[in-house]
């Protein structure tokens, strides 16, 4: 088969690779109807060394079942299925937990023997636990938008609930990127009045606005701080959902937060020690969470609304390329011309 | 009237002072019965500079109200009171949120002309939102546990409350001092029935233990994680509480966290950056919080246990100084041969 391979920092390639095999009894072979490339993708596409070898690509990925091991009992050959952005086992205490990203037998695409969804198909460990089937044609128009319940809309989610946003809350979102906007219509869906998108993409923030923005901040430090500071009366939102990665994003979070409030970072962060002091976070009793959304935990709980067409998530997908072409959708993500790229193998 | 004044570190004196006097009709002023020094005193005692006014000393005090400013309500001379360790309108947004630290109106002890409690006297503004009275006697020996509801009980619960503890979460609380030690109390009063107290000092942990603490840890650094880890199945626990406040503890709370676990901090940070990026905090997906503790929020709280007998949060004073030695309970508090010192003018 065809599939995705980064050799270093802006070197993407299609090449043949193996096809996937059950290896256990637990694994589901899928055939990848639509991937796409994350934001998150961009960060070794700027840094990854020279890889000769290759390293597998994509971690957002939804398709059709092609054969399952012999002990997998809740998906079956021909169904269309949505994979989150970690594979795990669904029965540990983490995984009750709704904390799928720390599974005791789980792990991520791209790691040891587990290969990408960048590619024409994925070998799926733990398939009863990792994949969510859904009855629609893989030709239905719903799929970009269940494409997003692999990562950015739980991710955007994930950001929303673990900072307990309710009609009480104001929020701020930092990053109009495809994290960036499902944070905001997860805000608007967990009640949000006033949501503050800091972004200065246009299109972007003109669909944040239709998933529920109501303020839209162009400026950045200092400014975009004082910008925001001015719409909530001096001090700041109950809530930032931080949706970039990059130090200053978490700088900017310090300075828009209400005392007492929450900074929620879905965004991986690119950095490593940071300001958690006094001033920063302490006095003002400050609480830092966040981390990789369990995607699957929430897939449950978003699909009737996208199923019913009552959200479109799937306007965040500006841009298409068959797989052939996956270094084009790379580029135009990094060079911001595309929002996020579907991959059609 | 004698005051505390620090000029410098190590330097602590009781000077003359003026007699403090109502300045503003919401103010009261309060004969002090007893106050104490709080291990954040300590701070100051390592690394104040050379101060030649001095530095007015001292945030946790119980007393008789003397006097009271004209447009004072709900305290009257004569009332026996404890002052939290912030001064609060408690009418504000904040307040009312139960964020008393952040008082629109408030502020802290020892700041601009607001002196501080190991004096004779203390002005209190904001009399009605800051002052609580409470029915017993100046003599009643439950004068040491009232008192610990200025600071150390409200600042332990303080801690336990951001993190969400409650019957299923285990718990470790880092550092035996007496935040350490209430906070210990605290996790036991909701409902927390694995309490991992790390400490080294045997008279303080056995009090630990007597206030609910399962298990002792006595060793720091790997050695204190990998014990923590072994009475946790390998896991760390859900909550770390952390009451020190000094960068070795920030990591060994990392250390001991289980993923998607909290780490409160009510320990002051003598620190300002630190490890919050990918490994330590966001992908186990742990939540940082904490802060000084709204001590005037938990006071109505845990106030009837204390009246009742229920708790005895008072053992941690151990040691017992007239004002004019009050230096003396520095010096054995920074020696640890006190745990807390009581100041008695």
């Amino acid at each position: 088969m065809r599939a995705t391979y980064m050799y270093g920092a802006g070197d993407v390639r299609v090449v043949d690779a193996p096809d996937p095999i059950i290896k256990e009894p637990t694994d589901a072979i899928v055939r990848v109807v639509r991937a796409c490339v994350c934001g998150s993708d961009l960060h070794p596409y700027h840094s990854l060394a020279a890889t000769p070898d290759g390293k597998s690509m994509g971690h957002e990925f939804v398709g059709v079942v092609e054969e399952t091991g012999s002990d997998v009992t809740t998906v079956k050959a021909g169904d269309f299925v949505i994979a989150p952005f970690a594979w795990s086992d669904g029965t540990c205490d983490f995984c009750r937990e709704g904390l799928q990203t720390s599974c005791r037998h789980g792990g991520f695409w791209n790691a040891g023997d587990v290969a990408g969804g960048q590619a024409e198909a994925v070998r799926v460990p733990l398939a009863d636990g990792t994949l969510v089937a859904v009855p629609v044609e893989e030709t239905s128009p719903l799929i970009p938008s269940l494409l997003t319940l692999s990562d950015v809309y739980g991710t955007g989610y994930h950001a929303a609930i673990k900072a307990n946003v309710n009609p009480r809350t104001s929020v701020t979102v930092i990053g109009d990127g495809a994290v960036g906007l499902m944070a905001v219509l997860s805000a608007k869906r967990l009640g949000a009045e006033q949501i503050i998108l800091m972004g200065r993409h246009t299109a972007r923030t003109d669909l944040g606005r239709e998933y529920g923005a109501t303020d839209v901040v162009a400026e950045r430090g200092d400014e975009g701080i004082a910008r925001v500071r001015d719409l909530t009366g001096g001090d700041g939102t109950h809530v930032v959902l931080e949706a970039v990665g990059h130090r200053p994003a978490y700088d900017q979070a310090i300075g828009v937060v209400r005392a007492g409030g929450v900074i929620s970072r879905v965004g991986v962060p690119q950095y490593t020690d940071a300001p958690i002091g006094f001033a920063s976070l302490f006095l003002p009793n400050i609480t830092l969470t966040g981390g990789p959304a369990p995607a699957r935990a929430y897939i449950e709980t978003l699909l009737p609304d996208v199923l019913a067409g009552n959200v479109d998530p799937g306007k965040v997908f500006d841009s298409e390329v068959a797989l052939a072409d996956v270094a084009d959708g790379y580029r135009t993500m990094d060079d911001r011309t595309a929002l996020k790229v579907l991959v059609r193998p």
